[in-house]
């Protein structure tokens, strides 16, 4: 196995410090007792404790995932090992406030950190990403004895949770959420219902699990409007004992890849004794999902990126290493192969993978700082500027990861060649991760149509024109630092495509013809993403140039270097895409529309 | 699990007799016995097969791979059960002459057989696909004795065959292979060394296995004409009776898909008794393989069109079945949820699916139909053409069909939902078939260095121009039929692009600029393989308008509609990609070639 750091270090030093300056997040009152020095310290200790105790348990738990065992579901041993030390990094409350026990730390730094522990073993992180999420929802709209029973308890690793949200009939459409929940005198609902596919919804790494829940209280509305938000524990407390509270496992799902985190089919009420308790209040449960949706929704962009980091730099150590073949134009037998890095095609391969992943990396630090400033930031006008954009980011940096990340994923075991086929190599077993990314937390198209039908449109195309001043910004910057002008003026170019379609489009919403709108929703996905990753790549070529006329012969030359490179092969290759992508957008292209079923 | 037709009859019927006029072929000597009448009863036959006795075994046999027990494969009890039948069906010599044992039967008939066996479980067709291909080296290059002992068993699946090229620092590279082969004075060599990735290279459902081995013999010249060809039988027959030949199975590869058939290493001679008898003359190995390579590399590409076929069908049922959401224009929550197909993406994954698979399987027909002409065509000059297009299509017909099939095998899954991530549906497991297939028979990057390097540059330029007619020849077909003339134009530019960028890359070659005349080989075989599968979708939309034309109430209406459809689709969606392909082609753009190895 070769030696894999999963991530770059220098890269994420470089996006950090260089390109983001996070450095500066340290002057808001909110983060004002951080500074460079506390970051490294967690970033040391979050790449230590990827490498060295989470990846060893990657392939074991890949190849026995967790067993249902009378009735419930016993974990790998590895993860059992390693929960306790999980809980001790810290990761569950990273960014909450220190009044809930959390860090306080910018999401800029507990992404990345997140980012490594997901490169080594994205299941195991999983169990703590979901407890995060759902101790969030109680901490943000739950009561002060949820709060004290279950956050804490979440928050502190001791306790964890879970999102039940989809239902055998209700995956997509959260609409037709069927779990029933009646109100009793005692305070609690009593459940009933059914839910599949809920990560982590069983185990026995700790004594209780909370399954944040969606449900329909009795003789509530019809539809989205109607469904609440419960806190369903598995063990309830009775007179400071924990007593079942009647939440059945069911089973649980054999899937091609996440094999470390079990996902299983939950029975509620079965015997009418399955306690709930509402979070905020009746019939907003839709809304306070919604509310907390892009912190998980960033969180999966990032699990896209590390499965393809982890995978990019697993095959580049193999091209560096493997001897096959001999260049174009030395076929002499009687020498000896030359490493497969010395193929154009196998650079052409790595570098459209590290293209993919830096790019999509950049963009998530850079939307991680959208979401700290949303938070944070100075003034209300600058908090409401960085929500916008957070917003719009936030279903781009999914997809894009998740869509290209696969890709990526793709190209690492093309490289491995037959021996990439095998399990004897992990880049199959980061393949079959990496699709489940394209379908958890809403699949892409419904991305699409979020940002299509929401996110560009928002505040009368203000956030959209925001987006146009912060790649403005970019593409002067370039300009300033002597990047190539062709490739600043393609982007502006781009720009002003995408401003364009989304008005045609807009125009159509506007008339009513929504579905003539929406028609090519992934197209425009599509248009936005290479445009906005587009962006990231002339921001670091930048900042790269910057560097390297401050000191050409920079110890960090070959970084700087391989980063104009890649900005090169991104707006060359991917770039002229958009025109094409514009044209279907606008053209409203309906042979799929036209498409009867029973024609195919 | 939906009742799955893993490939459509009617598209079978309307390639081979609507399009492709199958029967024609009856007119040439060698398939004179033939009809529609016994073309329709293998075509019964084989469907029946697969659907009824093969495919059953498919996912049983992926969930138990063949294990290595007390030093040799135990295959799935499954496997050991259908092997008769599957050689009852005559699949292993199904385009043999009568004098070998074969049935005679066109490839354009036999190909399409294969391809339903091979949708409905690809590794248990493939150890006769193997052995087939084994055989015929023997059939082509062996001496009688071979034949009489070896090929005749193999043609009648009594023992199996196997290619053994590849060595553990020999892949892509057999200029690299080491096994040596020293003569005795009996007539046989004596092998020894180590074979890995043997398909089918162990296992115990025959008595005895053919191992078509690359080996050196003794003091060869180095290089590629210096590797001789070998038959090295597992057991060999010493006065009547089988005894073994020092062929050991060291252990079996643990692969993501095809887990019937176990891929093997093996090692040869470590007891200085493993013999093996010359095929053909000596240092001659490698040209004989590459005589025997179209037919090969032609069913590598046909498992790709199975695998995404059998994939898309399931999609189709799943997608026409399972109710979730409503239309964008009525979110009344109150009505009942449609099936998915309802919603415009669903369509277009569907139609993207399809436009992959039957614009794949139409160049798969045409391509098998050269390959009939280049044997048994009326004149030399006709075959002659025929082969010069067999040729030039086969790395064009294999990795579309796995590349773009790895596509539509993932929107197969993505399809499915979050059901399509389990394996409690099949999707996940032809995903992981189909990965196989871009690496197998050559990867797809060697594929475009064929292509770009010998096939369309094959007399001076004559195969291109070829094809070029026969283009020509289908958009004037269309226009007469009526099909939208824009879409025929712009196929007749993009065949003049194909020219211009191919006159354009060989003049590099000519002037010894190798590395830039192939530095973009990738986008090349990209920029030919959409013209080439738009032209087949030209061909099929004239063939759907004609048979409109006949009678617009035509009972198989919706199968024509869809034709034009799917055309449509892809030469609006896919064609104008060439453009851009064919620029980067003339650019040279050079970032990867560029990029350091250090820089990444």
């Amino acid at each position: 196995m070769p030696n894999n750091p999963l991530v770059s270090d220098r890269n994420v030093e470089f996006l950090l410090y260089e390109v983001f300056d996070v450095e500066a997040l340290c002057h808001l009152n909110a983060y004002e007792e951080h500074s460079r020095e506390t970051f490294d310290l967690v970033l040391q200790n979050a790449r230590k404790f990827a490498r060295e105790v989470l990846f060893p348990t990657y392939k074991p738990m890949d190849e026995a995932p967790a067993q249902m065992v009378g009735g419930g579901i016993k974990v790998h041993p590895a993860m059992r090992e390693v929960y306790p030390h999980l809980v001790d990094q810290g990761m569950v409350a990273a960014t909450r406030p220190h009044e809930v026990g959390g860090q306080q730390l910018p999401h800029m730094v507990a992404t990345v950190c997140a980012l490594y522990g997901m490169a080594a073993n994205l299941s195991a992180v999983s169990y703590l990403g979901l407890t995060a999420g759902a101790a969030h929802l109680i901490e943000a709209f739950g009561n002060e004895a949820l709060k004290a029973e279950m956050m804490t308890r979440m928050y502190s690793g001791e306790w964890t949770g879970t999102m039940a949200l989809t239902e055998p009939q209700a995956g997509s459409s959260l609409t037709d959420v069927k779990t029933r929940a009646t109100p009793t005198e005692r305070g609690h609902y009593l459940l009933r219902g059914n839910k599949v596919f809920i990560s982590g919804g069983d185990h026995d790494l700790t004594e209780n699990i909370v399954h944040l829940t969606l449900a329909r209280i009795d003789e509530a509305p019809p539809g989205i409007k109607g469904v609440s938000l419960f806190a369903v524990p598995k063990k309830r407390l009775e007179g400071g004992k924990l007593v079942p509270n009647d939440v059945h496992c069911a089973g649980a799902f054999h899937k091609m890849g996440w094999r470390g985190i079990p996902s299983i089919a939950l029975n509620l009420g079965e015997n009418d004794d399955c306690q709930g308790w509402l979070v905020g209040e009746p019939h907003r449960g839709i809304s306070y999902m919604f509310q907390m949706m892009n912190e998980a929704r960033l969180m999966v962009g990032m699990q896209g990126i590390a499965t393809a980091s982890a995978a990019y730099h697993e095959s580049l150590e193999y091209a560096r290493t493997r001897p096959q073949g001999r260049p174009l134009t030395s076929k002499n037998p009687t020498t000896p192969q030359v490493p497969i890095i010395e193929h154009a095609d196998v650079r052409r391969m790595l570098l459209r993978q590290k293209a993919i992943v830096e790019g999509a990396l950049a963009l998530g630090v850079q939307t991680a700082r959208y979401a700290d400033l949303a938070a944070h930031g100075a003034t209300p006008d600058a908090r409401r500027r960085a929500f916008l954009l957070l917003d719009m980011m936030t279903p781009i940096v999914k997809s894009f990861a998740a869509e290209r990340g696969f890709e990526s994923n793709a190209l690492a075991v093309q490289i491995h060649g037959g021996y990439g086929y095998t399990s004897e190599y992990l880049p199959e077993a980061w393949l079959r991760d990496q699709k489940l990314n394209s379908l958890h937390e809403g699949t892409t198209c419904m991305h699409s149509m979020d940002l299509l039908g929401r996110k560009v449109v928002a505040d009368q195309g203000g956030a959209l024109r925001m987006l146009g001043e912060e790649i403005a910004a970019a593409t002067a910057r370039a300009a300033s630092a002597g990047v190539d002008a062709g490739w600043g003026a393609a982007l502006d170019r781009a720009v002003g495509t995408v401003g364009e379609v989304t008005m045609h489009l807009a125009g159509l919403g506007v008339a009513g013809q929504v579905e003539e709108m929406m028609c090519h929703s992934m197209d425009y996905l599509d248009l936005v993403s290479t445009v906005v990753v587009s962006w990231q790549w002339i921001l670091q070529a930048a900042v790269a140039k910057e560097k390297l006329a401050e000191s050409p012969s920079h110890a960090s030359s070959d970084l700087y270097e391989g980063k104009i490179c890649a900005a090169e092969y991104w707006i060359k290759t991917e770039l002229p895409r958009v025109e094409q992508l514009a044209h279907l957008c606008r053209s409203g292209e309906g042979s799929y529309d036209r498409m009867n079923a029973a024609w195919f």
